[in-house]
């Protein structure tokens, strides 16, 4: 029997997703399961893309254009102006989820064995598309205590390489919720101009900012419009994870039509979710507003919560709807395990992801797990309850101080 | 500014979408154009399909499971019973497109570097594919002459190195239109049992047979149940290409686990597009009894009125809805752009793949086309027609005797 490839063995499992067998014996023994692992939303997706969808008037379900329809890549013109960004049609394509955006720019822009230098925490998949690609993440580690702050340029800069091609962030960030300011990113662009790089950023949160803060884009950075790659997606936007609609954007040709070419391999991006995507555009600032006012409220409530058991330490995120959080615990994998195998509380549990997986550096994120607050908080309570309980008796507690608190909050 | 990646340049464009804006600017000069190029066909996708779409009630529109929703999985089991292939649930993934099976079965079976025959003239974008995974395609060539006849085991294990990991087919064939009989299956399974390679078949067109003649998967194959391994899509069955919804298929687990991880990096395949594709599962066969029909008019009015054409060979396809054909011409490349931007017949012209970028072969196929029978009779006669007078008065006509139909019809 031949054997499976090496690259494929090198894969790793998705941290979101790999516990899902433990949640669904946890469900199968009646236990209620707070996912606070993923970052599904439970907002309502905008009626206008729903009923667009609904009504499309198709016969044949046809392939679109590979770098997406055109009408709805005009309109995104539109969107990124709203931003401050300003964009041409033939600056953007229209990928299958901005998964596909992510696996575009690697391919394009990397050469198997070329290093891209990812903060870390990062979102787990970057991973996943590395080693698809061949590419190797470089990390450069961000810490609990300031809160995830961009790392010192010095940092960065002892991990380049004759193979660093790029940087890479995320923006707000998956999985910190950390919310760069423009100062954070006028630094990076320093060091992409020194050392000719490429800088990529995932700003598929840019909705989700909090406190009055506004987004800043690697577009707003003067001078590197040839290195800024972005990857965007519409699932976060739009409460619409399973329409697979993201876009890849740049203003380097040079990449849009080599990227175009792997996008042509692959033909096309979904019909129907296209035109649900350009019909959502029109989606009012109300939804938004609504939306981010109950994302503070939940992120409040969970990081009050959070902050109050002992030995817990939560950042308070400044964007997207997720946190890490360090726990009074041995190990993260054991515990998000544990606490779906062998615990509840109230007939219910939680089901969080070990940092782990969100670390490219072995043995980091050991005591911190990541939450996607996504749930009504009459749910989060709930949930916070649980974590707070599963805390008194999980077998591997460990005494933690709660110096670093005062510091970090 | 930094380069874009090797591998990216060495991506190739679409034979099938390369010479699109030359067919816009034809439009733009108000000449119609019959698109013979594309596998999009003019049949309507069957009404309870987009029907289910239409009526889904969905208010959050959520991921779904990264190897597709299990009722459609194990609706799928059904559907592949009915073609005497028996499968449990957990061997079927579903896919991004029948693109993303292939990608899939490329990261997991294949390490950059390996190889894999593939008879030629083949489906194009499998060089993409094989690009991006660093994969190397040996290419091992069929014959206009014999009906593109798969080439003899002689063939195939000349080519065999230590690196070989894989033998891929289509069947029925794009381009060529290829039916495979059982006992030409029957001599791959003997070669990938002594080498012990995995055989990939794209089995996409299954549902497109002609002449009473019967399809043969390789999962009817005895004894290489851990090496087969099928990529499949409902593009053409449902004439639903805009849906991206395909599969990958394997009784290996082991391939089927390490494709999973490639899935969840991805998260999922479009959430509306698998509702209609489950439902689909339910058009009555008499759709298909009307489509055959269809297509086996159609294919008969192409291979007549072409082979009555000076100089112009076509063999009669058994499958799928595309034919290679050889031309009296120069440059298939340069006929192609030519028939576009200098050419029309009464306010029309023809789009035609050229069928260089089917070979990997350097020089083959300059004197052959692909074409796809998809759309109407009228309109397929008037293409013909088109062609014809092309060929009547393009520049770079070349003298072929016709001796070689005699052996080949």
């Amino acid at each position: 029997m031949p054997s499976v490839s090496s690259r494929g063995l090198a894969m790793p499992a998705s941290p979101i997703r790999k516990l899902v067998p433990f949640a669904e014996a946890a469900k199968k023994k009646g236990i209620k399961v707070y996912h606070l692992n993923i970052g599904q939303p439970d907002i309502e997706t905008p009626a206008q893309m729903l009923d667009a969808i609904r009504k499309a008037d198709i016969k044949v379900l046809e392939y679109s254009h590979s770098a997406g329809n055109e009408s709805y890549r005009k309109k995104l013109t539109g969107y990124y102006a709203k931003y401050n960004i300003s964009l041409k049609t033939e600056d953007i394509m229209v990928t299958t989820g901005g998964s596909e955006a992510i696996r575009f720019a690697f391919s394009a822009c990397l050469n198997p064995g070329d290093e891209v230098i990812i903060p870390e925490p990062f979102y787990a998949n970057y991973n996943g598309f590395a080693v698809e690609a061949g590419v190797k993440v470089v990390p450069v580690t961000s810490h609990i205590e300031n809160g995830f702050a961009l790392p010192p340029a010095s940092a960065f800069e002892s991990l380049i390489t004759p193979k660093t091609k790029a940087i890479m962030i995320c923006n707000p960030g998956n999985p910190t919720g950390k919310l760069y300011s423009i100062e954070e990113l006028e630094a990076l662009k320093e060091i992409v101009l020194k050392h000719d790089l490429y800088l990529m950023s995932d700003e598929v949160y840019k909705e989700f900012c909090y406190d009055g803060k506004s987004f800043a884009s690697v577009f707003h950075l003067e001078g590197i419009e040839q290195q800024a790659i972005v990857m965007d997606s519409i699932s976060k936007r739009y409460s619409a994870c399973g329409a697979r609609i993201g876009c890849l954007i740049s203003k380097n040709q040079e990449v849009m039509q080599v990227a175009l070419k792997f996008a042509q391999a692959r033909l096309s991006p979904p019909t129907f979710e296209q035109i649900g995507a350009e019909a959502a555009l029109d989606t009012p600032d109300s939804y938004f507003d609504t939306v981010s006012k109950e994302y503070t409220e939940r992120r409040d409530l969970v990081v009050k919560a959070l902050n109050q058991i002992p030995g817990v330490l939560c950042p308070n995120p400044g964007g997207a709807f997720y946190a890490v959080v360090r726990l009074p615990i041995d190990d993260s994998d054991t515990f998000c395990q544990w606490i779906l195998e062998s615990f509840s509380h109230n007939g219910a549990t939680v089901m969080l992801a070990p940092a782990t997986g969100f670390y490219a550096t072995p043995g980091l994120g050991k005591n911190e797990v990541r939450l996607a607050y996504v749930l009504c908080k009459e749910d989060l309570n709930a949930a916070m309850l649980c974590l707070e309980e599963a805390l008194k008796v999980y077998p591997g507690k460990v005494a933690i101080t709660d110096t670093a608190k005062t510091t970090a909050l």
